[in-house]
This record gives structure tokens, sequence and C-alpha cells, in this order.
């Protein structure tokens, strides 16, 4: 498969992203109380990889339509994800996040519940700035993801309760924890940038499988990632004995020793920090490691192969790229 | 002030509580994961006053509309009622809820905050099934309430920590934390039922009285309430040491000696489950317990003085009676 270096797209996405990034410092600055909105703030203005809103904007530009159409629904998705974000870390009584403390530990837990909520009621609020008579498609579609987010917190959380979860269901989960919010980035700018319905559901598509490609690539940097630009601590699911693509795989590829050493990660809830490069190697040795680049590589290519349908060469081409860099991100 | 005692709206209420408790029932039934959805469906079926649902299906009745067209919105805004109950019972770590242990007691603090955005999240999805071509407008004005309903608790929050609140302040909480929501419920109801922008004003105006005066209800019955009938402990926002309506008049009431022992109650942040009784009658020498009272009345009479426009005595009647019942609770 044809990787595209860097090039005139990889210009285009830092500058949407900056614009991004700008968009999202003004929209907490001016609202009270500050005791909701720094916080808000505090976690909004880490420097995000702004990957959803750039969903949203490359969807919208696929169909025909304009970023200028799409930016408040751009910073909508970023601010449902960041929700998700200070939500999770909450309940995965996580330490860090893009390299800083996450909010409940730089202020509180009861501070990072209603911040969370609030940042999804300014989220739905800028979605509505870009609606017009495709208001209830659009939100529809926002709600959808939300729903599901929820729904893959759920299994999510239930995993880690039980001992055996096989592949099938971590792609279940991943789908609605990860892949709903994507589908709902394509679908919201396709629909707002005026896409026909066969437009939309491609994308929609390209998204959900991006999605899953992307989560995937998410449990192999916990363990394959340079600590430094992962901004979080290399290992941590082993840590927490969190049932990832690699390690369920793991289990069903391992035999005897092998997997009872992987069944030590479940039994025991996580892993000593000092084990985990031995359980790195075990991975590897398992091809594990190579399972789940061959994973995320099958995911993309379904994920740009759902593009068939879009008009223009380079929105195509585009689309591709940005598949590409973020199977080939570091963080 | 004429208080129309127990008649054919009684029954109505009566009714249509009971359609919306049945239609509460059913609604996370059929969902999965099973995780998230039984714990959302503790929380919402604990049998509740279903005040915000009322004020829709009234406010729609009251322009004309049909209350088969907004159930699904009456359903929305007691789903985003209970979603604040939910987070708010975690960040007061409050043990009862409507007569039951709450949602994190029974499960677990995590459960509780997911559960908590997952009605959020279906809260949309019902609000939507009632949009049209007015999703907009109605989604817009569910979303202001939600984002002042989050700036409330954060307003509520922050007076915890400071030694004054004056009256002016802690009615701009209230009217964020609870009118609000209460406006919204009006606004839906009004717009969905076909009301003209002058009616939709109006029943705004009286969501938002009969919100503030309710507000100052909760904050009086939490001193002069039946416990069993109540379903909370009696005194909790004095133990809690809360900045309630009753406790603010209070301090600006009180001198030296009454003063001081008032004081305590912010400076000890709270006070003994066995002090409640002494305090209470402090409230009532100092005529709080009378203010309150003639608060809760002022506002009432703002509200139903809103309705003038109203076209059908009956409709007028029927809010008039509603805002009534809402004062004369017993929890």
């Amino acid at each position: 498969m044809n990787r595209p270096g860097k090039n005139k797209f990889s210009s285009l996405y830092e500058r949407e992203r900056k614009k991004i990034d700008m968009r999202l410092e003004n929209i907490l600055k001016k609202r009270s109380p500050k005791s909701l909105y720094d916080p808000g703030a505090y976690i909004i203005n880490s420097k995000g990889k702004r990957i959803r809103p750039l969903l949203v904007l490359l969807s919208a530009k696929a169909v025909g339509g304009k970023f200028n159409d799409v930016y408040n629904a751009a910073v909508a998705v970023e601010l449902l994800h960041n929700f998700t974000l200070v939500h999770d870390d909450i309940m995965d009584n996580a330490d860090k996040r893009r390299g800083r403390l996450t909010l409940h530990k730089k202020y509180n837990n009861n501070t990072a519940i209603l911040v969370g909520d609030s940042l999804l009621s300014v989220a739905y609020e800028y979605l509505l700035k870009d609606c017009d008579s495709n208001a209830k498609y659009v939100i529809s579609s926002f709600t959808r993801g939300l729903v599901e987010v929820c729904e893959g917190q759920s299994l999510d959380t239930d995993f880690e309760q039980r001992k055996n979860v096989s592949l099938n269901e971590y792609i279940i989960m991943i789908k609605k924890k990860t892949a709903a919010l994507a589908k709902t980035c394509c679908e919201i700018g396709a629909s707002i940038g005026g896409g026909s319905r066969e437009e939309i559901k491609a994308l929609a598509s390209y998204g959900t499988n991006l999605g899953i490609a992307f989560q995937i690539q998410d449990d192999l940097l916990d363990i394959t990632a340079d600590e430094e630009k992962f901004g979080k601590k290399i290992g941590g699911d082993l840590i927490e004995g969190k049932k990832t693509y690699l390690l369920i795989k793991a289990l069903e590829k391992a035999k005897s020793d092998d997997r009872k050493i992987l069944s030590e990660v479940i039994d025991n809830k996580g892993i000593k920090p000092q084990n985990v490069k031995s359980y790195k190697l075990l991975f590897e040795q398992l091809g594990v490691i190579e399972s789940a680049k061959k994973a995320i590589d099958s995911y993309t290519r379904k994920a740009i192969k759902s593009l068939s349908l879009i008009k223009k060469k380079e929105d195509k081409e585009l689309l591709t790229w940005f598949a590409y860099i973020l199977l080939n991100r570091n963080r």
C-alpha cells in the first residue's frame, strides 16, 4: 500500500488544527462562573491531536462543503470528546493526560464530574450554531454517538470484571467506545456540508473503520510508544490489567506456560510496572504486535475503500492521507 | 389568594403522572448493556413527582397542543432532571433520594458518573423524537437549560467555600440550578404544542418563577417537612452547612448572639444532627420561615400573572392549580 509522505496535506492539517485550537481557546474564556469554565479551559486547551474536528472538516470538504460552515460542529465534537476524557479519567483514576495532570487530579472529582457535564452542554450549544434545516439529522447523529460512547464505556468496565473476553466482543466494545464518535464526526460534517445520503453513508463507514483502527493503534501505542511523546506511562494498560487488543489476542495465541503468565495480568488485576518489559517481549514472541499492526492496516484499508464515491480526487487523497497519519502517529 | 382544592385537575395530574411513570419504566428495559441501563432504571423508576414532565404537557395544552405530541419531550426533561440528581448526589455525598439509596451508594461512584451521562444521552434521544421543523428551537432551549443547570450547580458549590452569600446571589444561583429547567419545560412544551412567540415567552416566565418558588420551598421543606413523607433526613441542609434561603435570610436578620450562632453553621461547615431542632426554633423566632413562605407566595403569584394571555380559561386554571399544589407539597 502506498503511504503518501509529508506534503501539502500536512500544512492543511497544521493550519486547521491551529484554527480549532484557537477556537477552543476562546470558547470558555468569557463565560462564568470561572469555577466551572476555567477547569474546562484547562482540559480543552491541552494540546490534543484534534482528530475528530478534522474529520468533521474533511468530511464536509469531501462532499463539496466549506470548512467555514462546520467549524462550530468541529469544536462541538472535540468538546464531546473532552467530556468523555474527563469522566473516563475519573473512572480510571488516571493521573496524566496529554502530558499534564488529569482534571480531577489538578482539581478534584466533584469539579471534574461537573466540568465534564458542562463541556457536553457547551458541545450541544456549538453544534446547534451550525445547524439549520438539517438540525434533527445532525443532532440525532451527535446524540447517537454520545449514547454509544456511554454504552462502550460501560462494556469496557464490564470487561474488567470478566475473565474471558473474545476478540469479537472487544471489537463491538471499541466500535461503540471509539468508532461511534468518529462515525458521528464524518456524518455531521458530510450532512452540514450538503452531502447526499450515499456520500454521508460512505463517510460514516470511513469514520467507523478509521475509529476501530485508531483504538487498536491506541492499545498498541500503550506498549510500543516513546513515553515522552506519548504523554502517558508506557504499559499503563498492562499495569491496570486492561483487556486490550494485545492481551486478548495474546491469550488466544498463547499455550501452556505463556498462557499462565498472561492470565496473571487478569487474575491479579494488573502487573507491576517493572514487569512491563517482559510482557512486551512475550507479546513480541507471540506475534501479537504484528497481529495488531495487521488489524490496524486492514481496518484502515476498509476505511479508504469506503471513499470510492467521493467525487474529487484531491478530497479522496486527503482523507487517505489522514488515515495514514493516524496509523503512523506516535501518541 | 384563592387556593383551588382537590378537583378534576388532581385526577388529570395523577393520570398523566402514571403515564409518564409507565413510559419511563419502559424506556431502558430493552436496552443493553444491562450494567448501564439497569442502574439507570433504578433511578428513573423511583417515584418522583414528575413535575417537569407535567410542565411540558400543561404548556403544550395551554397553547392548544396535544399531550400525545409531547410525551417524548416530557420524558426527556425527566431524564435530564434525573441525570442532574445522580451527579449531584455524588457531589453532595448524599445517602438517600426519594426514600431509597442514592445510585452511587447502591452501586458505586464510577457507575453513577456513567449512568448520569447516559441518562442525558437518552434524554436528547427522546427529545428528538418529538422534534421536527422546530428541532433547532426546541433543542436549543433544552441545551440552554442544561448549560444553566451546570452553571447553577457550580455557583452552589462556590457558595460552600464562601463566608457571605447575599440573597440576590442566592436567587441568581437557583434561577440557574432549578428555574432554568422549569423554564425549558414550558418553552419546549409550548413550542412543540404550536404556541406563538408571545405564548412561549409567557409560559417561560411562568416556568422561571415557579422554579424559583419551588427551590425556596425545597429549602423550607428541609426544615419543616415530615421526615417519612419527605424521604430524606430533616435538617440535612443545616447538617451540611448549605447556604439555603433560610440560612441566608436568617443571617441578614439576626443580631449579636443569634448571628454568632448562625455563623457557626458556616464556620464549622455544618451542625450536628442533634442541633437541628434548636436551629429550627431560631429560624422561627427570626421570622425566617415566614419570610420563605412569603417569597414562595410572591414568586408563585408572578408565575400565575404571566398566564394572562393563555386563551382557554380551563388551561389557565389548570396551570394555576398546578402552581398551588407545588406550593403545598410535603416532599
